[in-house]
């Protein structure tokens, strides 16, 4: 079903997440399309709301080909959420202005779990198909469009929550009181994950990312118990291909540094780590079999160009040689930030990583 | 000055810093007087706001000592805040419901900086050592009596925010863009923290505990340079006196488990983790030359009393056999959370780590 990736004109993200040699690191950035960009916040003015840009596939597509016209990036990811999947259950997913997402019907007892079912992607979520569509045609090949999804425990923790939460205290207390039915609700959550990005492949997405945005609020013990069994399940379940054509998955959790092996373990090609994570020991722990994604600091896009361009060179020095690195933030991008500084940093990762493969090769030479 | 500690009614928690031998695990929960408890509650009404509570030395204690009333806790902490310091450099603290700390007036150019003093303790933050000294007499012995302060990354992430922040925009820049005036900042912060704990352990502190909440937020690389040395100069240098009557020095940090190694070596003689970090890992890091203090996840105190007392369980056995340690949890106590709950985790602490014991000696004998 996936149109073949050997039609791109920029594969390298494609070619790093298969630890293929690149002529330069690729990069993207999480929430590239997003509220930093002024375009961006024209575009959601003429919608009205966040929602309407996400569910109209037009301007789904225009926003996410934003970032592309101003910056080099290696990759484009479709505009949407993380939280389609609930919304699309019924739970009915709203913003509050600086408050976030929040469900107007969130899970109070178990028996709302028992009624939920797995949303059937090409209808009850058309309008990320449609939008996945739009942009694969619109982008040409340029570069590849990625698909996304929320993470099992991260949905759950929405769903649960009603919202954000600094204590996490309803999620915390089902973990603990009805580890049982968290456990069901994870499953329903699992398989409407797999079916969710199962279907963005075949509308047209080359690479598929989980967030696990609250991987990191538990425990190791809790951790192993309800969120890497379910991100193990995604990675061996999700058909996505063989050999050139197979499409990377990859698995992104703030907070995951306890758990490296396990997660280079799944199956899944890439690991996203945040930037309190040091890239040369997740790359020694996860020895090597997995590409790592990350990990600038979000906040070094308030440094000046030139501290912005040596910590880059920090962040590309600490993958070290060798290929399977793909450059992103650690988290996504504040909107406060000077859109002109993560054009530097664009340019700095393809220039500093260019000039890192020309010197290894004359040391090796 | 400080007076002698074999005066203590209960001395786990000293024996348990020292690595010495307990008959039961000692506990404290941070944020142990709270807005958990509806009798802290009518206090603070009465006093009218927090910062009138943790200013008045005669309500400081009576809150202190609220949660001791209730509880089999081991230690008490006195009732004050951990941005206490820039207050009386001059930033003006104050408190807007649901937003927590604000400076007045915060660190907005290099010249601000050039301008801070180190506060006397014993004149501008009087209130503090005469809360200590009422609270120390009060408590008769019963148990010891911990003081605190920020510590000087956290204290000037605060100072340069003017307040929390989501995404430390300010401080990171200053981090990038102007490292020798926050390497200043942090400098002077140092000095007065060490000034500070000094003067706390004259008023009858029994423990100190420096507070690095921002800590985890920086990189590791960064962490090295804006946040262990500093740490490591206030262990080094605080005047602690020697032998039995040493008074321990306990470094908290949330996010600290990339550092373990080197906050073990600062010659501090606990460290505090957050429920994200496994003990059974940080004690074979730190190799048994501290004491460890925490880390029941604060989500613990929502499970049902079945629950908690197996999730205490699980944290004195990851811990393991022989003396070093000190229950806490990982960060503290939601206002939300159920008193009687609390009731629960104190007395499981003893319960279990007591029966820990006994099992260990008879498997030995």
């Amino acid at each position: 079903m996936n149109p073949a990736h050997n039609q791109l004109k920029n594969d390298r993200l494609l070619r790093a997440l298969r630890r293929e040699p690149v002529d330069a690191t690729p990069v993207w950035l999480m929430r590239q399309a997003g509220r930093y960009l002024p375009e961006y916040r024209a575009s959601r003015a003429r919608a009205g709301s966040f929602l309407a840009l996400a569910k109209t596939p037009e301007l789904a597509c225009e926003v996410t080909l934003q970032p592309l016209e101003r910056f080099d990036l290696d990759a484009a990811i479709i505009f949407s959420d993380i939280l389609t999947i609930p919304d699309a259950m019924g739970l009915e997913l709203h913003f509050v202005d600086g408050e976030g997402p929040k469900f107007a019907r969130p899970i109070k007892t178990v028996s709302d779990i028992d009624r939920l079912g797995v949303p059937d992607p090409e209808t009850e979520l058309r309008y990320v198909m449609d939008a996945l569509r739009v942009t694969r045609s619109a982008l040409g090949g340029r570069v590849p469009l990625i698909g996304f999804s929320g993470s099992p425990w991260t949905l759950a923790c929405y769903m649960v929550e009603g919202g954000g939460s600094e204590t996490f205290s309803l999620i915390k207390a089902m973990a603990w009181n009805e580890p049982a039915a968290l456990h069901r609700l994870l499953a329903i959550n699992t398989a409407a994950v797999i079916a969710y990005l199962s279907a963005q492949r075949a509308a047209g997405a080359q690479a598929l990312m989980v967030f696990d945005t609250w991987g990191g609020i538990l425990t190791p013990a809790q951790y192993t118990q309800f969120s890497l069994p379910y991100l193990e399940r995604i990675a061996a379940e999700l058909q996505r291909g063989d050999g050139p054509d197979r499409t990377p998955l990859i698995l992104f959790g703030r907070g995951n540094q306890a758990h490296l092996e396990a997660l280079a373990a799944s199956g899944a090609e890439g690991i996203g780590v945040d930037w309190t994570c040091d890239l040369a020991e997740a790359r020694s722990r996860t020895g090597g079999h997995v590409a790592l994604q990350g990990n600038l600091d979000p906040g070094a896009l308030f440094a000046n160009p030139a501290a912005l361009r040596a910590e880059v060179g920090r962040v590309l020095a600490s993958f070290g040689e060798g290929p399977g690195h793909v450059f992103n933030l650690g988290h996504g991008i504040a909107q406060t930030v000077d859109p002109d500084n993560v054009g530097v940093l664009v340019d700095a990762v393809h220039a500093l990583s260019r000039a890192r493969t020309a010197t290894a090769s004359v040391s090796l030479g």
